[in-house]
Protein backbone atom coordinates (compact mmCIF):
# COMPACT_ATOMS: atom_id res chain seq x y z
CA UNK A 1 0.00 0.00 0.00
CA UNK A 2 1.64 3.87 -1.00
CA UNK A 3 -0.31 7.03 -0.29
CA UNK A 4 0.16 10.21 -2.19
CA UNK A 5 0.89 12.96 0.51
CA UNK A 6 0.41 16.98 0.34
CA UNK A 7 0.44 20.14 2.11
CA UNK A 8 -0.55 23.17 1.75
CA UNK A 9 -0.88 26.43 3.94
CA UNK A 10 -4.28 28.42 3.13
CA UNK A 11 -4.21 32.46 4.25
CA UNK A 12 -8.17 31.73 5.24
CA UNK A 13 -10.24 30.47 8.07
CA UNK A 14 -10.37 26.84 8.53
CA UNK A 15 -14.14 27.24 8.43
CA UNK A 16 -13.95 28.31 4.99
CA UNK A 17 -11.61 25.89 3.69
CA UNK A 18 -13.81 23.25 5.37
CA UNK A 19 -16.76 24.71 3.57
CA UNK A 20 -14.49 24.47 0.20
CA UNK A 21 -13.83 20.55 1.12
CA UNK A 22 -16.79 19.76 2.21
CA UNK A 23 -19.70 20.39 0.36
CA UNK A 24 -20.23 19.90 -3.37
CA UNK A 25 -20.83 23.55 -4.26
CA UNK A 26 -16.91 23.89 -2.04
CA UNK A 27 -15.21 21.04 -4.70
CA UNK A 28 -17.00 22.55 -7.38
CA UNK A 29 -14.84 25.77 -7.29
CA UNK A 30 -11.47 24.13 -7.22
CA UNK A 31 -11.53 20.29 -7.89
CA UNK A 32 -14.21 19.70 -11.21
CA UNK A 33 -17.36 22.11 -11.77
CA UNK A 34 -19.02 19.10 -12.68
CA UNK A 35 -19.85 17.72 -8.93
CA UNK A 36 -23.02 16.83 -7.21
CA UNK A 37 -24.49 14.48 -4.60
CA UNK A 38 -25.35 14.77 -0.92
CA UNK A 39 -22.22 15.32 1.60
CA UNK A 40 -23.65 13.51 4.48
CA UNK A 41 -21.69 10.57 6.30
CA UNK A 42 -23.00 7.39 3.91
CA UNK A 43 -23.68 9.59 1.21
CA UNK A 44 -22.22 10.11 -2.46
CA UNK A 45 -20.65 12.70 -3.99
CA UNK A 46 -20.24 12.48 -7.81
CA UNK A 47 -17.53 14.47 -10.27
CA UNK A 48 -16.71 14.06 -13.33
CA UNK A 49 -14.40 15.42 -16.27
CA UNK A 50 -16.54 15.47 -18.96
CA UNK A 51 -15.06 12.63 -21.60
CA UNK A 52 -12.28 11.49 -19.05
CA UNK A 53 -14.88 10.17 -16.62
CA UNK A 54 -14.72 10.57 -13.14
CA UNK A 55 -15.15 9.22 -9.49
CA UNK A 56 -17.76 8.59 -6.86
CA UNK A 57 -17.01 9.26 -3.55
CA UNK A 58 -18.40 7.97 -0.22
CA UNK A 59 -18.49 10.41 2.77
CA UNK A 60 -17.15 8.64 5.57
CA UNK A 61 -16.29 11.22 8.11
CA UNK A 62 -16.89 14.78 8.15
CA UNK A 63 -15.98 16.56 11.16
CA UNK A 64 -16.28 20.99 11.16
CA UNK A 65 -13.14 20.90 13.35
CA UNK A 66 -11.06 19.85 10.55
CA UNK A 67 -11.49 16.42 9.18
CA UNK A 68 -12.98 14.97 5.88
CA UNK A 69 -12.31 11.31 4.88
CA UNK A 70 -13.95 9.67 1.31
CA UNK A 71 -13.82 6.41 0.10
CA UNK A 72 -13.12 6.01 -4.16
CA UNK A 73 -16.24 3.86 -4.55
CA UNK A 74 -16.51 4.22 -8.84
CA UNK A 75 -13.67 5.07 -11.29
CA UNK A 76 -10.48 4.51 -12.51
CA UNK A 77 -10.13 0.72 -10.96
CA UNK A 78 -6.47 2.17 -8.94
CA UNK A 79 -8.45 4.26 -7.30
CA UNK A 80 -11.25 2.14 -6.17
CA UNK A 81 -11.13 1.15 -2.54
CA UNK A 82 -9.01 4.20 -1.81
CA UNK A 83 -9.39 6.79 0.66
CA UNK A 84 -8.81 10.55 0.03
CA UNK A 85 -8.33 12.20 3.52
CA UNK A 86 -8.36 15.86 5.01
CA UNK A 87 -6.82 17.58 7.81
CA UNK A 88 -7.19 20.87 8.55
CA UNK A 89 -5.60 22.49 11.61
CA UNK A 90 -4.78 26.41 12.58
CA UNK A 91 -1.27 27.48 12.59
CA UNK A 92 -1.20 31.27 12.76
CA UNK A 93 -2.45 32.93 9.86
CA UNK A 94 -2.73 29.69 7.78
CA UNK A 95 -4.89 26.61 7.55
CA UNK A 96 -2.79 24.36 7.29
CA UNK A 97 -4.23 21.18 5.05
CA UNK A 98 -2.89 17.97 5.63
CA UNK A 99 -3.80 15.56 2.75
CA UNK A 100 -3.69 11.89 1.79
CA UNK A 101 -4.73 9.95 -1.16
CA UNK A 102 -4.15 6.56 1.11
CA UNK A 103 -3.78 2.57 -0.22
CA UNK A 104 -2.67 2.32 -3.58
CA UNK A 105 -1.96 -1.25 -4.21
CA UNK A 106 1.23 -0.29 -6.91
CA UNK A 107 3.31 3.21 -7.24
CA UNK A 108 2.06 3.08 -11.20
CA UNK A 109 2.80 5.44 -13.61
CA UNK A 110 -1.09 6.78 -12.92
CA UNK A 111 -0.30 7.23 -9.35
CA UNK A 112 2.77 9.46 -9.88
CA UNK A 113 0.63 11.68 -12.48
CA UNK A 114 -2.12 11.58 -9.91
CA UNK A 115 0.64 12.37 -6.99
CA UNK A 116 1.39 16.00 -9.39
CA UNK A 117 -2.30 16.49 -10.58
CA UNK A 118 -2.98 16.61 -6.60
CA UNK A 119 -0.49 19.11 -6.03
CA UNK A 120 -2.11 21.32 -8.47
CA UNK A 121 -6.24 20.95 -7.26
CA UNK A 122 -4.67 21.12 -3.95
CA UNK A 123 -3.05 24.68 -5.23
CA UNK A 124 -6.33 25.67 -6.92
CA UNK A 125 -7.97 24.85 -3.77
CA UNK A 126 -5.55 27.72 -1.62
CA UNK A 127 -6.66 30.26 -4.29
CA UNK A 128 -9.99 29.55 -4.23
CA UNK A 129 -9.93 29.86 -0.80
CA UNK A 130 -7.99 32.93 -0.60
CA UNK A 131 -9.02 34.89 -3.31
CA UNK A 132 -12.82 33.43 -4.31
CA UNK A 133 -11.23 32.09 -8.08
CA UNK A 134 -10.23 28.09 -8.42
CA UNK A 135 -8.87 26.04 -10.87
CA UNK A 136 -11.57 23.38 -11.15
CA UNK A 137 -11.47 21.15 -14.39
CA UNK A 138 -12.04 21.54 -17.27
CA UNK A 139 -9.82 24.52 -16.44
CA UNK A 140 -7.67 22.72 -14.17
CA UNK A 141 -3.34 23.28 -15.00
CA UNK A 142 -2.20 20.36 -17.48
CA UNK A 143 0.51 18.63 -16.96
CA UNK A 144 1.07 16.10 -19.22
CA UNK A 145 -0.49 14.03 -22.45
CA UNK A 146 -2.52 12.19 -19.63
CA UNK A 147 -4.00 15.98 -18.53
CA UNK B 1 9.85 3.62 3.56
CA UNK B 2 7.95 6.06 1.77
CA UNK B 3 8.21 7.57 -1.69
CA UNK B 4 7.57 11.09 -3.05
CA UNK B 5 6.23 10.29 -6.69
CA UNK B 6 5.56 12.56 -9.38
CA UNK B 7 5.19 12.63 -13.41
CA UNK B 8 4.78 15.63 -15.87
CA UNK B 9 4.89 15.38 -19.94
CA UNK B 10 7.14 18.01 -21.42
CA UNK B 11 6.72 19.46 -24.57
CA UNK B 12 10.37 19.38 -25.66
CA UNK B 13 13.12 17.13 -26.88
CA UNK B 14 14.26 14.74 -24.45
CA UNK B 15 18.00 15.86 -24.72
CA UNK B 16 16.51 19.67 -23.12
CA UNK B 17 14.95 18.19 -20.00
CA UNK B 18 17.98 15.86 -19.83
CA UNK B 19 20.19 19.02 -19.48
CA UNK B 20 17.84 20.82 -17.21
CA UNK B 21 18.20 18.06 -14.75
CA UNK B 22 21.83 17.18 -15.29
CA UNK B 23 23.37 20.43 -14.93
CA UNK B 24 24.11 23.08 -12.74
CA UNK B 25 23.04 26.01 -15.00
CA UNK B 26 19.88 23.26 -16.19
CA UNK B 27 18.95 23.32 -12.13
CA UNK B 28 19.51 26.72 -11.59
CA UNK B 29 17.08 27.78 -14.32
CA UNK B 30 13.92 25.58 -12.07
CA UNK B 31 14.91 24.91 -8.75
CA UNK B 32 17.34 27.38 -7.43
CA UNK B 33 19.65 29.87 -9.07
CA UNK B 34 22.42 29.21 -6.55
CA UNK B 35 23.38 25.66 -7.61
CA UNK B 36 27.22 24.70 -8.27
CA UNK B 37 29.05 22.06 -8.64
CA UNK B 38 30.47 19.46 -10.93
CA UNK B 39 27.64 16.99 -12.71
CA UNK B 40 30.22 13.85 -12.82
CA UNK B 41 28.91 10.73 -11.38
CA UNK B 42 30.75 10.61 -7.74
CA UNK B 43 30.92 14.47 -7.72
CA UNK B 44 28.29 16.32 -5.29
CA UNK B 45 25.99 19.13 -6.23
CA UNK B 46 25.14 22.25 -4.03
CA UNK B 47 22.23 23.81 -3.99
CA UNK B 48 20.77 26.23 -1.62
CA UNK B 49 17.92 28.45 -0.95
CA UNK B 50 19.55 31.81 1.12
CA UNK B 51 19.08 31.30 4.65
CA UNK B 52 16.51 27.90 4.48
CA UNK B 53 19.17 25.89 3.91
CA UNK B 54 19.62 23.39 0.94
CA UNK B 55 21.33 20.62 -0.05
CA UNK B 56 24.37 18.73 -1.33
CA UNK B 57 23.57 15.91 -3.97
CA UNK B 58 25.89 13.27 -4.68
CA UNK B 59 25.69 12.06 -8.58
CA UNK B 60 24.85 8.31 -8.67
CA UNK B 61 23.54 8.09 -12.15
CA UNK B 62 23.86 10.03 -15.42
CA UNK B 63 22.97 8.47 -18.82
CA UNK B 64 21.32 10.85 -21.19
CA UNK B 65 19.32 7.82 -22.72
CA UNK B 66 17.24 9.26 -19.80
CA UNK B 67 18.30 8.61 -16.07
CA UNK B 68 19.61 11.01 -13.59
CA UNK B 69 20.09 9.36 -9.98
CA UNK B 70 21.27 11.80 -6.58
CA UNK B 71 22.08 10.13 -2.98
CA UNK B 72 21.35 13.64 -0.54
CA UNK B 73 24.40 13.33 1.45
CA UNK B 74 23.89 17.04 3.18
CA UNK B 75 20.38 19.03 3.92
CA UNK B 76 17.67 18.21 6.37
CA UNK B 77 18.03 15.55 8.86
CA UNK B 78 15.18 13.93 6.97
CA UNK B 79 16.60 14.35 3.38
CA UNK B 80 19.85 12.73 4.36
CA UNK B 81 20.10 9.38 2.62
CA UNK B 82 17.31 9.12 0.61
CA UNK B 83 17.55 9.00 -3.19
CA UNK B 84 16.25 11.65 -6.08
CA UNK B 85 15.19 9.52 -9.40
CA UNK B 86 14.94 11.12 -12.59
CA UNK B 87 13.51 8.73 -15.68
CA UNK B 88 12.59 10.45 -18.70
CA UNK B 89 10.98 8.74 -21.62
CA UNK B 90 9.76 10.21 -25.17
CA UNK B 91 6.01 9.31 -25.96
CA UNK B 92 4.69 11.31 -28.85
CA UNK B 93 4.84 15.06 -28.51
CA UNK B 94 6.16 14.63 -24.61
CA UNK B 95 9.30 13.66 -22.83
CA UNK B 96 7.83 12.05 -20.27
CA UNK B 97 9.45 12.41 -16.52
CA UNK B 98 9.09 10.00 -14.39
CA UNK B 99 10.43 11.24 -10.44
CA UNK B 100 10.75 9.54 -7.26
CA UNK B 101 11.98 10.98 -3.95
CA UNK B 102 12.89 7.96 -2.54
CA UNK B 103 13.71 6.19 0.63
CA UNK B 104 12.33 8.80 3.62
CA UNK B 105 12.07 7.14 6.53
CA UNK B 106 8.80 8.40 8.00
CA UNK B 107 5.97 9.89 6.13
CA UNK B 108 6.11 13.41 8.38
CA UNK B 109 4.62 16.51 7.51
CA UNK B 110 7.67 17.75 6.40
CA UNK B 111 7.52 15.11 3.37
CA UNK B 112 4.03 16.36 3.01
CA UNK B 113 5.30 19.75 2.54
CA UNK B 114 8.00 18.34 -0.08
CA UNK B 115 5.79 16.06 -1.95
CA UNK B 116 3.55 19.59 -2.87
CA UNK B 117 6.64 21.50 -3.42
CA UNK B 118 8.25 18.98 -5.68
CA UNK B 119 5.27 19.25 -7.52
CA UNK B 120 5.43 23.12 -7.90
CA UNK B 121 9.23 22.79 -9.06
CA UNK B 122 8.54 20.12 -11.55
CA UNK B 123 6.20 22.28 -13.52
CA UNK B 124 9.20 25.23 -13.23
CA UNK B 125 11.57 22.11 -14.88
CA UNK B 126 8.85 22.01 -17.58
CA UNK B 127 8.17 25.51 -17.83
CA UNK B 128 11.53 26.25 -18.23
CA UNK B 129 12.26 23.20 -20.79
CA UNK B 130 9.19 24.72 -23.05
CA UNK B 131 9.57 28.58 -22.55
CA UNK B 132 12.97 29.39 -21.56
CA UNK B 133 11.64 30.26 -18.27
CA UNK B 134 11.44 28.52 -14.90
CA UNK B 135 10.36 29.78 -11.65
CA UNK B 136 13.45 28.71 -9.86
CA UNK B 137 14.06 29.92 -5.62
CA UNK B 138 14.08 32.58 -4.74
CA UNK B 139 11.34 33.55 -7.27
CA UNK B 140 9.61 29.84 -6.52
CA UNK B 141 6.21 28.83 -6.07
CA UNK B 142 5.09 29.17 -1.73
CA UNK B 143 2.67 27.16 -0.69
CA UNK B 144 2.48 27.32 3.13
CA UNK B 145 4.28 28.87 5.85
CA UNK B 146 6.91 26.77 5.40
CA UNK B 147 7.38 28.46 2.03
Amino acid sequence: MVDILHRVGVVAPLDDVYTAVATPEGIAAWWTTDTVGKSEVGETLALRFGEAGGFDLEVRELDPAGHVRWRVVEGPAEWIGTDIDWRLDRRGDYTIVLFGHEGWREPVEFMHHCSTKWATFLLSLKDYAETGRGRPAPDDVKISDWH
